[in-house]
C-alpha cells in the first residue's frame, strides 16, 4: 500500500511515471497551412468523442508548431498509424528527418486537400467545433466531416501501440 | 482508392466501424456519491491532458449513471485495469453482474474516500477542473491529486487492450 506520509515522490513524478505504463494507439495528426503546406504530429492522445455527432478530440500543446496552424484553419486529420508505418513514426520523430515525412509515397489529399495517410487503420477528417485550453495544452473537438477506411476493412487490424517507450505488437488472447 | 461519389455508407456507419479499428488502454472511471456509494463504468476514452499541471480527461456519455455522481461531486478516479483484471471487467460490462462489481478483494479507498483499483497499472484521483459539454457526451478535464503506482512499478506492464470487439495481449517488438 502507499502511504503518503512516506511518499517519496513528488506529484509530477508520478505522474509522468503513470504514462509509462498506458498503452496507446498512435495517430498522425495532421493539418494544411493557407500556403497549401502539410504539418503533422504524432499523438497517443487521440480519442473517440461522441457518435451523434460523430466527434473526436486530442490534446496537443500549445507550443507545437502544428498548434497554431490548426487554430488558424479549423481543420484537422487524425491519422491512425499501422503497424507499417513504423518507419515514417520515425521521421515524425526525429527532427533530422523533417523532410521525409511528406512523401507522396504516404500521403494523399483528402477533403479540403487536408493530408491524409496512405494505409492508415482509419482516417477522421475533422472540423474544429470547440477549442479548450487546459495548463500547456489545447484540446481540439472536431466534428467529423470524412471518415477514410481500407477497402475491404482489415479483418486484423494491427495499430502501432506505444507502451513503456517502446512500440509493441498486438496479439489475440487464446 | 475511396471516391465519395461512390460511397454506399453513411458517414455514421463509417465512424462506427472507425471506431473498431482504434486499440485503447482499458481504464474503470470510478466516483464516490454523498451516501458513500461507489459508481463505476469500464471506459477507453481517458487520456492524459497537460503535464502541467497533471491532468487527465475523459469523455462520459450523460446517459451513464455515473455522470450525474461525477457532476456533483467534482471527483472522480481513473483507474487502469490489468490484464489480471478480466473478470472485474466482465462485471462491469454486464448488468446482472453488478452486484460484484465492487468487492472489497478489489477496491480499496483513495483520497476523499475514492474507490482506488487494488493493482491497478495506475490511478489517478482527480478533481474536476472543468467539463466541457458536446454532443451526447460531456468531457471531464480532471487535476491529478493523486497518484497510486504499484511498488514496485511494473516492469512489464500489461494493460487490458480492447481492439475490434475483443481484448488482447501485447507483446513486445523483437
Amino acid at each position: 500500500m502507499t502511504l503518503h506520509a512516506t511518499k517519496p515522490h513528488s506529484l509530477t513524478d508520478d505522474f509522468r511515471s503513470s504514462m509509462r505504463v498506458a498503452a496507446a494507439s498512435v495517430s498522425l495528426v495532421t493539418a494544411r497551412d493557407e500556403s497549401g503546406g502539410f504539418h503533422g504530429m504524432a499523438v497517443t492522445s487521440a480519442a473517440s468523442l461522441s457518435m451523434e455527432p460523430p466527434s473526436m478530440m486530442v490534446a496537443v500543446n500549445r507550443s507545437a508548431s502544428i498548434f497554431p496552424v490548426i487554430s488558424r484553419t479549423g481543420r484537422f486529420c487524425l491519422n491512425l498509424m499501422n503497424d507499417d508505418h513504423g518507419g515514417l513514426l520515425e521521421c515524425f520523430s526525429r527532427s533530422d528527418m523533417r523532410e521525409r515525412r511528406f512523401t507522396p509515397e504516404h500521403w494523399a489529399e483528402g477533403l479540403g486537400g487536408l493530408p491524409t495517410l496512405r494505409g492508415a487503420l482509419s482516417v477522421h477528417v475533422c472540423t474544429v467545433a470547440a477549442a479548450h485550453d487546459f495548463g500547456t495544452h489545447t484540446v481540439f473537438f472536431g466534428q467529423v466531416d470524412d471518415v477514410i477506411l481500407p477497402e475491404p476493412m482489415a479483418q486484423n487490424p494491427a495499430p502501432i501501440i506505444w507502451l513503456n517507450g517502446t512500440r509493441r505488437h498486438l496479439r489475440a488472447i487464446a
